[in-house]
């Protein structure tokens, strides 16, 4: 039992109050004293593994439980996004229609199933049936069209209805992204049940249901807020870690980039989302273990192998071309683009959820999910590229067009007499497929632009990332198919007389898409390294890690010329939560002395004194005061500073002694000195002495320090108070 | 021009003093206060630039110098490793023979140009000719072997007396591998000239002979070096980065990056490597910046080409075949083998560089470099496999044996009935080459382990990436082919039996040379991610990541049974560098009152007081200390802290004030009071008003803070000096 921030009165104790050393609700943890604490028991183990070898046992499993934790936190993690992933599938597929061979299939593996099939006519198998043909008989006509839709809308209420009633019946944290609140609880934030088991369950189940309902989210978002959750149960399981909130955020670092892996089938970008983006106090050791419980969790997704293909995630893509500087300016142009967006998204979802806060809309978020997912229903079925899931949209608009492209987006005008292999088809105009798509995906972009921003934020597990590079994604595609077909037609001009010579394959659509997908979500995100690794993972090769960078920083730059805070920053702060953010930069030029509390015109400053406060002095002073804790000073006439002595722990040691120990009494004098004072008269009540809940260590700075130094300590320290003191 | 540690009195200056706020020679920088210089610097320049146009253009040049200095730094560090490769390529082949097309041409480059060679005898062809053969016209026999022997010898031996030389006469700082130096650097300490153009001039010539004279040595480290030398260039031409140490150090952070990914073409890798292994301070700004530079330096050198198939390293790979769970035992094994080389290699090499420095040797560097040189020249000459350049040796064996190969590692005993595409050869006997193989990089292998060494830490260039690796990929690639054979014949043994039929192709001995190379470098390094995710760039496949994740692990985990240090921390140590390592564990419990100076049978603290100490007592005080700073207190009396005054800056001041202001004698009082003393006589001497140069928040702990928490501080918050205060 370690009594005070800094364990070093442990040989002074005698009696171990309960509840001390653990944190209240919504309150913030002291890093240094979790830090001291967890080198105590550190230090302890070690003494006593040298005694028996039972003691030495104990000693290696737990030098070995974070190892454990992190290969646990993998594999679960890993397995309830390969189960997302084929409970997605199968709902989305079956507002649509059902297999009839057996009702759990998607279409996908009904048709899998079905021999009959070749390759060209994979989505047509006689054991799919969409719903109108299985009720009526018939497959084409008004009719069927028109019970499909209903049936189709009539699936996304339920689904959505089902995912905001379990959200607001068993877990209300279970719903948002989560990522703004992990941020927050990494940073040393109390929120209790964040991370529980009920808010994993039934996140897990939710989520489902929100992505299948067809609304305009990501499960990458989401995924995150589950992995942690697994890695907040697993902690329970070692006292190392259940004990210890600052042990416990380095697990739950490491599970973010575990989420992050598998949503993107990125470990490597996981690990450095988790480093760049969610974490606050990053060890090199947690660097080492995040990366291990990445690399579990994307193999225990790769061994359930979701999607059929070995690979993990929808959109994984393989270009064969290479890029020319010429097409840095659409790329560039498409970075502005992300940058705008970002800026669009972020002020108009956040007006939107403050109105919600403020007004009655916040009242029925039952209700809100309803018509939202009425109105994304109704808006989507016309049109074929919002109708299916967004993540075989963007898988879509991010392939290159081979051969064998069955795709509207493929209907070019082939020439008859060409016989080249199938990497390598050169240019060609584009057919009428083409440029109805073009029609469709333009509609499509606004459809998401208006939409994205009123379902972030609702009362359901919603992730942005999904959406916003869906956004990119049709911009990117549209511009890349325009680049082509100038290309094409005008091959004369002198910017494609160098790299595109007719006859040769010289721009990929499908790159400006994921071009347009890095910057939209680089828009809204702000991250850097970590946007560009997982995009390099996804393409799998160097090669296109220029383009992809050029679009990211200048999507960054844009969007930061309008607002330096990213969409996670800004919900932090409509939340109100306490965060110190490490990119802010500190500008003011003040002095410690001008922002220290009590203020000049305040009383002063609330303190106890070493041997001369009675018992009900300090009680008074804890009833009229709400600070978290009160400095010791020598006397009242020599403000000299002793230590500093915790609210929770002052009170807690006060009811015990009363309780407890014989002659305390309103009257004693509490005494903080080393020394045993000397009882002058028999008469006089027994002195309480508790110099044992005394931190003799509190952190000073003078009253000259300037502000930006003070944050930095507190940043780089994770204090919880600092005492600004004056010639002691 | 601020005068204090932390900038606060900016205001009460009225004449700088020069030389304030530089550090000296070998002295370690304060990081609070570099971080508060330049928040000042850019709120001075954010006031300017709404003043004028021409101030808000300066500002954003200001802005954006930081991206121009990462440009330059990647586009010089990419074309110096280019360069660098090219003449090593040369140099190397130059020992052999000559190019009689063009003596600038080497081996491989030679027969390019000549147009009448075919795939398969490609390193055949009339114009490149071995010295032998030129001189005598006889290309076989006896004589023609031992002339090509002898001048092998001596080509050897004029490349190292020159690289000795250069290093002896020129730079003295360009010998070794530099990371140590660099580590130390960028943790704050000063040595001045050590990434010099000298250094970056001398080391770039020296590395190419040095490589080049067939030493048993890498240029990986040592580019290291170069980049930061070339970091360095480009931060004098900016004054935002010259006159501040900590600015400087994030540039030097991102050069290292640039270095390692031009080193081993991995951009990602090497920014994780900076992170991970040499920066101390790594805010997220560096890493963005890091990443920027390390990419541009790979596409320049990707520009460059100097291997002619545009990858990045001579060893680039792809595999083909997945690996079994099986194999994870050998994978294991040959971490357990990396790990045992890292031990031997830094105790060995410790002990080898400790008698240098004690003994005689140390006085003959250029004897010993010749002498090693001819050693290893005459041992490595008659081993087809080290007798080549390291690299070509490390490509040859991470190679898979494809149908084309023409290497004696792939003398397989083909079945001539046998038609199969190139990539899918099933496994087969092992023919007498690959016996001969074996035995030869068996003892390639011993004369590796011996020589390297000796090699590192002579007075030349010299890293140990590539002869870790090369002693990894030997002992791997035996076992490869040793696992490959024994599957071969016993595929009916239980363990075969499910994953290696005949006829299938089931172990890739180049992988397990891959998997030895990791190993053996991260017993040496103990790197850990930077070492997985650059071997993992150099594979291009997520597949192949547990196996090296796996080697890495155990080869870590038993090289740090037999000692925590890395050879870099070993060389650090052994050079007496002031290095905090960051991942240190401190266990003792002792308070901060048993480690201050002074102790308790030591003389008092020297101290100043604020107003009674006369000119002649600091004097006095300065020459009789060597102490760095010293404390300001109320009275002798009444030892308040006040605040800091640095023994440098005290100096200069007096020094000054004796020319400069009139009254300054012996025995004026020094005043650090912010109020002006009052002068009772007019006789008594002029006061010197020394607060401007008085820290008045300096670190303060109290003398019951334990020791982890002060050396976390010190490490946390880069301090020079911090104070121990009793109730003030």
């Amino acid at each position: 039992y370690i009594m005070n921030g800094t364990g070093n009165l442990m040989d002074f104790l005698d009696e171990p109050f309960p509840d001390v050393g653990t944190y209240e609700d919504f309150h913030t943890i002291d890093w240094l004293r979790e830090k001291s604490r967890d080198t105590d028991r550190h230090r302890k183990i070690t003494t006593k593994s040298k005694e028996s070898y039972w003691e030495l046992i104990k000693s290696l499993l737990d030098a070995w439980s974070g190892w454990v934790v992190m290969l646990l936190i993998g594999m679960l993690t890993g397995t309830l996004a390969g189960v997302i992933d084929l409970a997605v599938d199968w709902m989305t597929d079956l507002k649509e229609g059902v297999c009839l061979s057996a009702f759990y299939y998607s279409h996908e593996q009904c048709c899998w199933t079905s021999n009959e099939t070749t390759f060209d006519d994979r989505d047509k198998c006689p054991q799919w049936q969409k719903w109108a043909e299985l009720m009526t008989g018939h497959s084409e006509g008004a009719g069927a069209y028109v019970l499909n839709y209903f049936l189709y809308v009539l699936w996304a209420l339920l689904f959505s209805f089902l995912a905001v009633s379990l959200v607001r019946v068993f877990a209300p944290y279970a719903c948002g992204s989560g990522i703004p609140e992990i941020k927050t609880i990494l940073s040393g934030f109390i929120i209790r049940g964040y991370l529980g088991k009920w808010t994993l369950l039934i996140k897990t189940v939710t989520l489902v249901l929100a992505v299948s309902s067809g609304l305009s989210l990501g499960k990458e978002g989401p995924l995150v807020h589950v992995a942690c959750c697994c890695g907040n149960l697993f902690c329970s399981l070692f006292s190392k870690y259940s004990k210890n909130e600052g042990k416990r955020r380095e697990v739950l670092s490491a599970a973010a980039a575990a989420g992050v892996s598998v949503a993107f089938g990125a470990p490597i970008g996981g690990v450095l989302f988790s480093l760049e983006e969610v974490s606050y106090y990053f060890p090199l050791k947690t660097l080492w273990r995040s990366f291990f419980a990445a690399l579990v969790a994307a193999f225990t997704l790769r061994a359930i192998n979701p999607f059929g293909n070995s690979r993990l995630v929808l959109f994984y893509v393989e270009y064969h071309t290479p890029w020319y500087m010429a097409e840095l300016v659409p790329f560039i142009l498409l970075g502005v683009f992300g940058g705008l967006w970002g800026t669009l998204f972020i002020r108009g979802n956040i007006a939107w959820c403050r109105r919600r806060k403020t007004t009655l809309l916040g009242k029925y978020p039952v209700l809100e999910v309803i018509v939202i997912t009425g109105i994304t229903a109704v808006l989507a079925f016309p049109n074929p590229y919002t109708r299916r899931s967004t993540s075989e949209l963007i898988s879509e608009l991010f392939n290159d067009c081979g051969a064998l492209e069955s795709s509207q987006l493929c209907d070019y005008v082939n020439n008859p007499n060409m016989s080249r292999p199938v990497d390598d088809i050169p240019d060609r105009p584009a057919g009428p497929g083409v440029y109805t798509a073009l029609w469709q995906l333009a509609l499509a972009l606004i459809f998401k632009i208006v939409i994205t921003i009123f379902t972030f934020g609702m009362k359901i597990p919603s992730g942005l990332f999904i959406p916003s590079m869906a956004v990119g994604a049709i911009a990117g595609r549209i511009v890349g198919i325009a680049v082509e077909q100038m290309a094409y037609h005008h091959h004369d001009w002198i910017i494609f007389k160098n790299w595109c010579r007719p006859g040769a394959d010289c721009v990929t659509p499908g790159l400006y898409a994921m071009v347009g997908a890095a910057a939209c979500l680089g828009g809204v995100t702000r991250m850097t390294v970590s946007l560009v690794v997982i995009m390099f993972e996804l393409t799998g090769g160097l090669e296109y890690i220029v383009p992809l960078m050029a679009a990211a920083v200048t999507s960054k730059w844009v969007a930061d010329a309008f607002g330096k805070e990213g969409i996670y920053e800004s919900h932090i702060q409509l939340n109100g939560y306490p965060y110190l953010d490490v990119r802010d930069e500190f500008t003011h030029r003040t002095l410690a002395t001008d922002v220290m509390r009590p203020r000049r015109s305040e009383p002063p400053l609330a303190v106890l004194t070493q041997d001369s406060t009675t018992v009900e002095d300090v009680e008074t002073l804890i009833k009229d005061t709400d600070y978290n804790g009160f400095p010791v000073v020598v006397s009242r006439e020599s403000e000299r500073l002793i230590g500093f002595v915790q609210r929770r722990e002052l009170t807690v040691a006060i009811k015990t002694a009363r309780q407890k120990q014989d002659g305390v009494v309103s009257s004693s004098v509490v005494y903080f000195t080393e020394d045993n004072p000397q009882v002058a008269e028999a008469c006089d009540p027994q002195p309480l002495k508790l110099r044992r809940i005394l931190n003799l260590s509190p952190f000073t700075v003078t009253d000259h320090t300037p502000m930006e130094t003070v944050v930095d300590i507190f940043r780089k320290l994770g204090l919880r108070q600092c005492l600004v003191t004056r010639s002691g």
